[in-house]
């Protein structure tokens, strides 16, 4: 990752994944749509029902000895057997972005374990973090998810870990996209 | 700073700050232009020269004491006597960018104090800092400072300080504007 990666998410009448449900978690929902699609840069051909825009960026919290551990177990996007997605976007409150970095950081990992629940769960789930805040997006982070329908039940344990935790706390607006792959 | 502010630096014949020159430190200059402007969200009339863009975020390394010190010994921006200015864009090579969050934070502050180094100047000169890597743009950083004409000399130090820092060897890309402001 040298150079950040712009990645636009637009769901409408057609795209690679079929949307299966949308829902709110925190907040306001996205509305209702059939297929969402991903793309760099896409142009909107007018018939999309909303867009959401990203960039796959440097880590924030992550140590040199996390990355090492995450980058040995995180899986690729795009294995076939992954047929199941899940897009949450995110959004967090001004408290948190008004901490300072050690303080998110402490919140994030030493009192909520964000790196440590998830790894376990990464040879199963492939994931891939955008960052749209400084975008002016309404969303602070789309966090994309890839995963085999044998993994569903372990991807919905590491959901629930995760909106347990102190960093939950934080989040002001979450809407829970879940994805099927249209067969090719 | 609760939200994200979208700044735009425009380069062109008119402007609020005069351009008294453009220098590059490291890789290509940009072109020559007579006036700054410093906006959000600008329409581009089709006369400017260059433009920069830039936003105005949370804070990456600093820690709550650092924030504390740094917020308390920083004045604001549009101090009447601050007639002299400088816009110093940066970019940093893709070997930082791989670093970690700990290896950035070691090598921006524990190894090249940064912040250390910038504090004793804060009360004479302003400074505000843009994000713009992930934006797309050709620079990661502007930085924007304002300061008397009789504080010429210390920010001469400060930034040749800065620039003999361990940090200064990931910088691949510098250009030093600097300005006077046009009499109002």
């Amino acid at each position: 990752m040298t150079q950040p990666l712009a990645v636009t998410f637009t769901a409408g009448p057609g795209g690679d994944w079929r949307i299966e449900r949308i829902t709110a978690v925190a907040g306001e929902s996205l509305p209702v749509a059939t297929h969402l699609s991903l793309g760099n840069e896409m142009p909107d051909q007018g018939q999309s029902c909303w867009r959401l825009r990203g960039v796959v960026s440097h880590t924030r919290y992550t140590t040199a000895g996390e990355l090492k551990r995450l980058n040995a177990a995180s899986p690729p996007l795009g294995r076939p057997e992954a047929l199941c997605a899940a897009l949450i976007p995110i959004r967090k409150s001004p408290a948190w972005w008004s901490m300072a970095q050690d303080e998110r950081r402490a919140v994030f990992e030493e009192r909520s374990g964000h790196i440590a629940k998830s790894m376990p769960y990464l040879p199963a789930i492939a994931r891939r973090l955008h960052h749209a805040r400084d975008l002016g997006e309404p969303f602070d982070f789309l966090t994309w998810f890839e995963y085999a329908p044998e993994h569903a039940d372990a991807f919905e344990r590491l959901v629930a870990e995760l909106r347990a935790s102190e960093e939950w706390r934080h989040v002001e607006r979450e809407v829970d996209i879940r994805l099927r792959r249209v067969a090719r």
